[in-house]
């Protein structure tokens, strides 16, 4: 394992990678299995070369296709799972949005802030379906986008792309500005919440879904189900979907499920996509541009399968079988054996 | 599902099709979930379509390189299987050849000429030690040869195909011709044993080790372990890799096991790779270029995975989860609960 450190926090990187190599040092692992190294075009060169056999990036869409495109264009292409940009639409249909208005105006704002709005599951493109509720809702979230203290990005660059982010919004001529945060000072990014127009969405205007790192989110109003329907399927893939709904949402619900199951790896019900736990169920990836692979997750347990490789043993003596493989089963492992799921040792007379 | 038909069995393939329709009727499912198409470029052109999302491929290393490029290049990239070329090395140990050395001649010829040679299994290199056993397994090899009739292959190209991978090994200064089968006839293919210096192996000739589909191999003799397990991470990646060893050969093949798992996607012992039986075990993959995709198998239950994608549904509504999630387990499916895997149903105090 080779890892390029980030150019933006190279002493945590190092005391990071630190920790780690004592960990293997500790647990007995070979030397050598970790290694940690600094520079900017040496990850180029580190996807070229023969010796790596897979890539995991996270990072721009800019970044990762150019990462993809060198791993392809190997004498042997390799498999590249890159992350790469995601707006993690989060809907609110009719009945969420009359009933708890205020709590997810202030919640959104909580979440679309978070870590200075450097997650990627940072939800920037808000729907909501117009009824009633909505001018409360709008109300609610400028005034908690008011009140949001302006953050500390990670380091300048991150910060000038926040600003270019922000300045493209600013010239476009159907996006406006709803609401600011407080002022902020040097080197600060102020929170932002912006408005667009459904039909540029419809129309696949590709700022509308361009990943702004930062503290700021853009918010749509949808007409109705049609239409709603219509965005969703206009919306490119996706690291997460949300969607806010009470019991009498049911029905649309259901019918919007399929569609966000098509664009993103998780969807989410009635909460914040910015945590991203490491479990069994987790799925971080999704459709390009989120992601290079959709098969795959770049967090929880598997995360592993992108490095591995189906090997068939066929008519191996058992003397030269692994422990996996062993009639005795001495892994207690879970296994595959006439089609049937089970830890039984395999029997001699089999 | 659109299926391209080879331009070489056009009937075939369509009375295929047809079958596979009246099953979809039959079966319920939903119409054109089954598609059939003819042509030569249009190949590409469904690799480009925006509403495929997923290839899988067989035939020749140029046709899958290409398909591969432009299934990347498209705006939103797609996974490939291309299962493109390999020489399914076999590997016989001093034991193996001292104790069977007429017996793996014969069984060895029957498997490189079955079905004409033509398939992507076929053992197309033979490496054997030099020890006692080899003069005998030559001389077997080429009786065997020399008895072996003549094929029709699958169409003219094929054959016109298979005669420039004759003349291109023909016209190779260091490699020369063993033996010949019966005198092909116009449209015919003459089984061909060619051998190689294992020199040329070990300096990675790409001719020594480009896929001639049809029925012919080439012998290479090495000289001692060292030399074949250098050989051996010579090699490109194999869909097989075949190793013939007997009690006695067991250090040996336990030394070369390992290398053989980091070059081909089936490992055999005393057998004959031409067999790809479908079944959970399988594995018709392996590294590049015997497939564009390494975590893959085209043949077993296993090739499903090429075309799924998980989705996390995080805190969706009893009402809406599918069968394959619902608390009852109604499908009576294997499930990851909490880390533990079980079919029991979730108790609703869970």
């Amino acid at each position: 394992v080779v890892v390029k450190a980030h150019p933006g926090h190279m002493a945590t990187a190092e005391l990071t990678a630190e920790a780690i190599v004592r960990a293997v040092v500790r647990c007995g692992l070979p030397g050598g299995v970790f290694n940690m190294i600094f520079g900017t075009d040496i990850g180029a060169e580190l996807v070229r070369h023969p010796a790596i056999q897979a890539v995991g990036f996270t990072g721009s869409l800019a970044g990762g296709k150019a990462l993809y495109q060198l791993a392809q264009q190997r004498p042997q292409p390799i498999p590249l799972f890159a992350e790469m940009s995601a707006i993690n639409p989060l809907i609110i249909l009719p009945q969420a949005l009359q009933t708890r208005a205020e709590a997810l105006a202030n919640e959104l704002v909580a979440s679309f802030t978070l870590g200075g709005g450097q997650f990627c599951t940072r939800p920037g493109l808000i729907l909501a379906l117009r009824g009633a509720g909505l001018e409360r809702f709008k109300s609610a979230l400028c005034a908690a986008v008011a009140g949001s203290t302006p953050q500390v990005l990670l380091n300048a660059p991150t910060l000038q792309h926040y600003r270019q982010g922000v300045a493209a919004l600013a010239a476009h001529p159907r996006i406006e500005k709803l609401a600011s945060g407080i002022a902020a000072g040097a080197g600060q990014a102020q929170t932002l919440l912006w408005q667009a127009q459904v039909e540029d969405l419809l129309a696949q205007d590709t700022l509308l879904q361009s990943e702004v790192f930062g503290p700021l989110s853009l918010l749509v109003e949808v007409d109705d189900v049609a239409q709603l329907q219509a965005v969703v399927k206009a919306l490119q893939g996706q690291l997460t979907a949300t969607l806010h709904a009470e019991a009498d949402d049911g029905p649309l619900a259901a019918s919007l499920l399929p569609l966000l199951c098509e664009k993103a790896g998780r969807v989410l019900f009635n909460g914040y996509p910015t945590g991203v736990e490491v479990c069994d169920a987790m799925v971080h990836g999704g459709p390009w541009p989120a992601t290079t692979d959709a098969r795959g997750t770049s967090v929880g347990s598997r995360a592993i399968e992108r490095f591995l490789r189906p090997v068939c043993l066929q008519n191996a003596p058992a003397a030269l079988l692994p422990p996996a493989l062993q009639d005795a089963n001495p892994l207690n492992l879970l296994r595959l054996v006439d089609g049937q799921w089970t830890r039984e040792a395999i029997s001699s007379s089999h």
